[in-house]
């Protein structure tokens, strides 16, 4: 049985993803969350590598419901399965990236779609490579505080920094039909890019975002990636590289439900840093982000 | 002498809530502000017993000015005392709804009104069945993430989840004048019960949902009910069930200012865990509720 | 495969006991790991339903070694599952007693020891009262602050202060082989059980504590609880009752390892409270605690 | 070289603010920025004297990027110092406002504006009258939550809750040429200082609000005093007298950018409590605070 | 009825010290528990303002047994009240001395001993004068890590690290009959004192050092002042100026036990700092201080 | 002038560690201090980044008095300065080992001994490789809780659980002159190094530990490398890997002390995590060993 809930505790048991089966068998499956444990690439503080464990205790209180809103269960209609965690060698960090790669190769060759739990934006990158090789360049909608596109020319850097300028320039990403949200500090070269800052956000609400993503990515595949510090450091302290003035959780919530209907074929929720979310808060919202991605991806296929 | 501030720092002294007279003693009293530290009924994270000294701590702070943009100063004008906790068996968990109705049946029975400080959502059961004594089926207003009307027919199960349902089908709510305010999970039947999300409230604002509450509770009797995780985590971290997308502490504030006028008779606020509080802005945030809800209670009464 | 480690970096993964099968199938199962996250029945601080999930994170970083100082590797010799918690109705507290009863005669039927991750003390009782039905009065080894001996004799009170009162009145230990080791609150009647307090451990050392143990248990079968505040809050902060002038981390493991060769059934460590447990020092000791009851149930047979 | 990044990590190095020259030497500086950790006037939590240090140490993410929507990069344009902070003699503290004072003046006289890094709210009274030395009274626009104008005529205490009352009566402040904003506690009396209340900010939005701030300075000069609990306990916790319904860290942004233009002459921000700060948000907004007043004082100035 | 505890759960109520009686009423009482909330005379962390509170609220878990290893119930035994705190202008530091001796000496002369709760180290000094009015330059026993000796003759600086020089300069202590234990921090000139250093104490074990400190001390009034930093930073992390090294709790539980029969005439317990206490130790070992310092002083009145 | 403290409180001002000069000129320098903020090795748990800075905080207590027990001032005697953190590129971190090598031998070339402040345990193999081109094989004194020995042939790999494998490996280190002490956790191999498990310190004592390690070191240079985790998790909670059992704070102090004569030519503290550092008492302790350290290494050149 691949669907339902196994009879728990909100506070008892292990903790796999939305209390999903924990399991390395992808027959049947349609979507598979999977964790990256990774922050070595990370310019301040570290600690996402807890990050997806963070997540799946975070996400045991939402499974007694359907996600608010969206009028279905993904829960019920589809094959969900906590594909648990890559393990790497946290020793040697330049084999880092072919170890994404090809974890999420595996599973793509499978079948499922995935969700990502961070583990650094670094993470993204080869995740995107790997989807390229199934669907092309692709549409993203990034939710960030940082665009990531500082100019860096040197692939074997793993730097969280600049993994989208890298993503762009090596072709996995069609920049002209994506969009970054939430965006509050300086970039020099959007590299044809769109984006809306977060002020932006504040001042004209939820709806004229959607549209405006909509009209940017229309019905090309989608990869949402959303780094937890879109949301201001108020929502979201947990994470490595907070910045003020950023987007509140019931936007980012309004936002997500919103883009139903999008070709969205894989996403992410990164920098979660458990050791800095002194108020658990973080968790919490990288816990729902990562239900209305699953909603998200559903929504089409339902 | 019943009113007025005795001389201390605000970091001095043991704390009574707003620093009132703390005291078994009701004679003359106008209202009374009692705790009630019970934990035992909850679904996630306990905690809550420490909620009313917290709430009382966080209240140090109040006393020396009146509550803002309320025009009038309630401490100057009632006399309200600090009644203390409910003493209870904690390893008698069954014997605890009767314990809770007793002790505000006393307080009813003696003259006051009262201000709950919780504790969990399930305390408000009791309380409510205890003024429907004296008031007859009431309406509510509940500010809260959750319904709390998940069907549970078994009315010997204690669980802060299903309070409200067994409320109304105790028949010691009137439904169809009650309203839930900040709800943000999903219920399959509100038992007729009214609800403004939490989604509607950022998208309204707080004028739209003060004209609705107006409409349905009329000049009903009101019980109000504020469950802190109807604030977003980022304002209220400290509790039992965090949920993202939900109220900004000025929201409520408003909201809880321009009911002014409706026929409350009693109320309370529940769910601040503090072992989970580590900002203490919970402690803050469920003071002043109960300060609102004091200023509220004495406007029609000034 | 029942025997060693998954390849899992220490932060990876969902988390079970040093990284054991995580199953409730105990067919060929020597030793069975099983939480209990239950708390309801404290004086003061809760938040032991959360031990059994801490326990296990902190557990991760165990299994790459042996126990030290045994000179054998149980993991390697045993088969060892983490059979997960006990899934009970928080909300009807009276059952509660009940359903750990025939969670462990479940288990002990199927043939392995146990070794229970608490949840709060009293939830050794009705362990007791499992293990009784196969051994008759046991002799208990208790490492504590408090004697838990407070006269009660209303059964049906569930009170972590009471529990080994019960116990004994109750005839499933056997008080006259039983010993309390760490006790540094008063007790009027111990009722015929042994008993060193804190002090004296500090002034005579661990040797002198083994050697009375041994000469008071013998050979009998031993159940052996350890309530993690038998530590000093300085080793065991996250707990609900802590007194100071207790034991030192290296004496607890020093008493444990020396203990080889006594007769031991089965065991438990309890009372570890996650939202008290800054440091993380708590679980960490828990975790060890864990690890050394499983080296000292192999020891005899290896 | 007065301007530059010195090439170090942003988690390495001893961190000066936004890692400027640490230096007394005053000679071509263009603005000094200067801490004074001083918590010794405080109604109820202390800890700001750690203020100065933990903003500095947030500022360290910030000196990649030029500040955010400003078209302008301040820290390439002028020559900014980190003059270090005020030492003074804790133990003496009625000699403390000779000391800030004497330390504005010897910074004043040697050329150079000054952005304060506070340290409590005290503080910024002896900066005020140093300032009026070389301006005259000034227009002052202060963010707080609190008017800070509770009557007070013994200038020989030193309390953060009455400094501005003293200003005004000193006659170093224009007060009806000054604005409040954020306030959301009650005052008997302004002294003719206008306000801008915390609900009104929400409801209104940040261009009405720097509106009526023009329309009040003009283009008087400018002393803008930012005590960080004008913003919502949620987005800054540490600090000593939190109040809910405080602003959102986007509107003071917001409002800060929009302000260029205003003649100021001088900043600080205060009360930034390190030991409350659990999230680190309150130092981040400090940090950024700092960083909007030096790109506002550099407006008219590039 | 000034003896016996209140019925309340140990989580419940407002807070006084082991549940007595809260009373400004000294008619009938033999010893008065009243806190100092003051911390403004630090070298560095600040915070004992409230750590009268937090001893309260660590002391609920004590007044449900005597204390371990005494043999007699001072609670049942005297008259114990909890007088509340000194209540001072926090910004007029120059008056606070007067302050603290007025309110002792209204005490003394109202015939109670006192147990102070700190508050930092320096309100020992006007409590050491008001008890030289009654009894002459007495015997002290200090548990420090720091001499708090360093030579300051301007009597009007108010500094916890110059306290005892002042003392002892100004003739209210009889130097060559006091002590201190547990330092670990140089000292040029202990002006007579003698002095035991936390390494003696580790080496020596308390029964070399309680006989040490009855040779030094005799049958002279002795007053017992606790600085919380003669602990290790592991038992009470919740401290202004910790030094590793310190004393563990057991050893101060046993010297405090052991001195019985001195003739102590007063004491305290102070620089306990609650925001720094984040396990939560400190408050719990200052309560226990307290509590030892009770038995000790009732022991020769039994 | 490159000794005395500069006039500042122990809470102001940007961070020097022990308020030394900052500063990168080496001319005249007896001793730099320089911290390698790495923290990209790691099992387990990351953020000894932050270490170096922690540490210098931490440190801002002690310069005002000589190291205790050793009856010379070495910040009196010798030119110490602090050199600041390396910077190295955290996005390549294969060329991090090369990084270190360098910055220790531009100062060993220069003149000065180093006391390194970590960073996680790998740094030190590159500064012993440094050290070896000076000195040749050392004596190495290691203070930690695993040894640090697991079997890895790959040089390549950059892990702080094999460092010193490698470092006896390739000759930098005379093992048969070398010793651990704190050990406990398994080993296979000590590669014959001389070591003393915890238990041995806490039941032998600090005396026979300092015979055994003259015994093992003699008058051969040594190099000291201090794991904190060495020290109990009561103790040292901020850490990576933590184990119960370890090293009171006092027996390292002692140990340290009681070494005065050994021929020490460098130095390191290490493993210090300040996001895991709740009580503060982890850099406390660091900037002890630090202090200690400096004192070891003057004592031969005083």
């Amino acid at each position: 049985e691949l669907r339902g809930l196994s009879y728990e505790n909100a506070f008892g048991g292990a903790t796999s993803f939305l209390r999903r089966r924990y399991s390395k068998d992808l027959s049947g499956v349609d979507l598979a969350i999977t964790g990256v444990p990774f922050d070595q690439s990370v310019t301040h503080r570290p600690g996402t590598r807890f990050g997806p464990r963070a997540i799946r205790e975070a996400s045991c209180l939402q499974p007694y419901d359907p996600p608010y809103g969206w009028g279905y269960d993904p829960l019920g209609q589809f094959n969900i399965v906590d594909y648990g965690d890559l393990a790497f060698d946290y020793a040697r960090v330049s084999d880092f990236p072919d170890a994404v790669r090809n974890h999420f190769r595996t599973i793509l060759a499978a079948g499922p779609g995935t969700v990502m739990l961070g583990g650094d934006h670094y993470c993204t990158l080869p995740i995107l490579q790997a989807y390229a090789e199934k669907y092309g360049p692709m549409s993203v909608i990034q939710f960030d505080a940082h665009s990531d596109l500082w100019a860096d020319d040197d692939m074997s850097r793993i730097d969280h920094g600049t993994f989208m300028y890298k993503a762009v320039k090596s072709g996995v990403v069609d920049a002209s039909r994506s969009i970054q949200i939430g965006i509050r500090t300086e970039c020099d070269d959007y590299l044809g890019m769109a984006y809306i800052d977060a002020r932006h956000v504040h001042e004209k609400g939820p709806a004229a975002v959607v549209q405006r993503v909509r009209e940017v990515v229309g019905d090309n595949p989608v990869y949402l990636t959303f780094d937890i510090d879109a949301l201001d450091p108020a929502f979201a302290p947990g994470t490595g590289t907070p910045v003020w003035g950023g987007l509140h959780s019931w936007q980012a919530a309004a936002i997500l439900r919103d883009l139903a209907g999008i070709n969205l074929v894989g996403g992410d929720v990164v920098e979660v840093s458990p050791p800095y979310d002194t108020t658990g808060a973080t968790a919490v919202a990288g816990a729902h982000v990562a239900m209305e991605l699953i909603a998200l991806w559903g929504w089409t296929r339902r």
